[in-house]
């Protein structure tokens, strides 16, 4: 287990050309409104993430409402808030070269984020993911990974990862062996060049179905953990909060932990620091919410704030995005950083 | 020139399996929000259509930032708001088997409006509409058609046609030889069956290009025009709404014709009826507006009510499209109905 390093210090001062750069499971989001009857009456695993083959996403799609398209995917909601706060960021991931594929590429490049994988010629398709939204903004999600399964070594560009100052990759990928492999060389690309690497839990069933190898992970020296309340409990098997935040104190350098509207809690060597959530008038869809307080964090870590505004950075940017359908920011979140925070 | 029937009876009653069938082109609508400064640079059109090549929407494509993808084509949406009024909508158009054709038929479907066309396998993409809505919330609007570009007779069902109240078609489909001919086609189904034939003049530019051959339709016998005010002085080529308001009156059956916040008013043979709009307290993107005007007020027309309620049904299903992006409901409007207007 290495040392954890100060929290309060920024990451390592090395020139860097990329604040961030992102990994994970490229994805055109697909969100219709339904009823708690319809998660009901499908038995739908309400609030998680659940993977889907192409026989079961027909049946899904079949049963939703008319949807409206939204790029998506974790680690690539992540990187596009960072953009947006005018972090520089990249994106590593696995499109087709089909209507969704060029509508996630489209996206992603328009909101100012790097990404260098061209698409693929193979015939499958690009990843989506059906998103149920109930009237309590929940979000119900299934994934079809298409050709994001594909995703391996061969798509981690390491040069990028050496001249990004984090790494940062969502748990969702980490589930086929060659996407652990990509996980690995990254992380170790990351490292070699003095680099830090951050991962996001993503999932209670992820959490589950990785806890050995994740918790093996922070061990070999992951500087930086997302993870919600029920993620982080998951991850150490235990059923009480507190307990969880003594057991991660120590493990890694930072792990922000989000409570929802009850704010997040940022735990490093040094400290517990409680910082309040963003009020919000009305949420209206949760998808994101995560991915969106990853990217405010951070931003203020990787530009030098203290842990304090980077936990503020992040509840902003995941207030904004659940006011509104899809997992994107749909404002300028620099401009309303410097509005709502004077940052 | 027909004699014009009184404009208070109800379309004729024999039994009818369909309130309504649409006939127009099959569009998915990518949407983007973008400054006046966007639509300035690129030398767009601003509020109007405009059909473009492959060429010129990848180019607009890539000018454009971050998008929401959601199922348009001006009939369709307006067979989508009849069948969220509770109507019996089928509806005719071409798409393809590909993704976007399968999210076009799949939200068609979904909404409730039969869609008998199936896919077609031979390469053509399915049409989009590429949108940029401005902070007036006004649209501007680029179509490629793709595949839509082959509609023709073989896609009209006549015997659908004959089993619909009302036969209603947008202009935009009237432009090659091909369309043209479903157009006729399916006017004389519907006469031959004793039913009645809508259409709408859909833009400035249509009726422009037009204009001889659908005064021709309106002398040959058409019942219902839906317009605004510049395509309705356009067609008569008069530079005064009240003017047009008395060439129109007489020429068809029914005119409804659209002013935006000043609401719309009905001319018939017997009169002219004023209707304000339905208030609305923040635009956010007026595409639909006009489509789901049409909407309300065939809902109206073929549920007996008087053409007044017909003017406000179709102000209601406006003014709420207007309130979020896309051109398609986001609520029930046959519970709104009841609910703003005891309908």
């Amino acid at each position: 287990m290495t040392e954890p390093r100060s929290a309060e210090q920024a990451p390592p001062a090395a020139t860097a050309d990329y604040d961030v750069v992102g990994i994970g499971n490229a994805l055109v989001d697909v969100l219709s409104s339904e009823s708690d009857a319809f998660i009901h009456n499908l038995e739908l695993a309400k609030g998680s993430m659940t993977l889907i083959d192409t026989d079961r996403a027909e049946a899904l799609y079949a049963a939703m409402g008319p949807g409206i398209e939204i790029s998506g995917g974790s680690a690539a909601n992540t990187m596009v808030g960072l953009a947006s706060f005018g972090s520089r960021v990249a994106y590593l991931g696995k499109v087709s070269a089909d209507q969704l594929g060029h509508v996630f590429t489209h996206d992603i490049k328009a909101a100012g984020v790097e990404f260098p994988n061209p698409p693929v010629v193979d015939g499958t398709p690009t990843g989506r993911c059906l998103i149920v939204v109930t009237p309590d903004a929940q979000r119900t999600m299934h994934t079809c990974l298409g050709v994001s399964a594909e995703f391996g070594p061969a798509e981690v560009r390491t040069e990028l990862v050496a001249r990004a100052k984090v790494t940062y990759m969502e748990g969702y990928l980490f589930d086929r062996p060659e996407a652990k492999q990509a996980y690995w060389k990254a992380a170790s690309t990351a490292h070699d060049a003095g680099r830090e690497v951050a991962i996001s839990l993503s999932d209670g069933f992820c959490v589950e179905r990785h806890r050995p190898e994740w918790l093996q992970l922070m061990d070999d020296g992951i500087e930086i953990v997302f993870a919600n309340e029920v993620e982080i409990c998951s991850l150490y098997r235990v059923h009480d909060f507190d307990t969880a935040v003594e057991r991660v104190r120590g493990h890694v350098k930072i792990a922000a932990l989000t409570r929802g509207p009850e704010g997040s809690v940022i735990v490093t060597h040094d400290g517990v620091i409680d910082v309040p959530a963003h009020p919000v008038d009305h949420k209206v869809d949760t998808t994101g919410a995560g991915d969106l307080y990853a990217a405010g964090f951070l931003h203020g870590y990787t530009n030098g704030a203290d842990l304090t505004m980077c936990a503020r950075l992040g509840s902003l940017a995941a207030a904004e995005v659940i006011t509104h359908l899809g997992a994107r920011p749909s404002v300028d979140l620099r401009a309303l950083a410097r509005r709502e925070l004077a940052w």
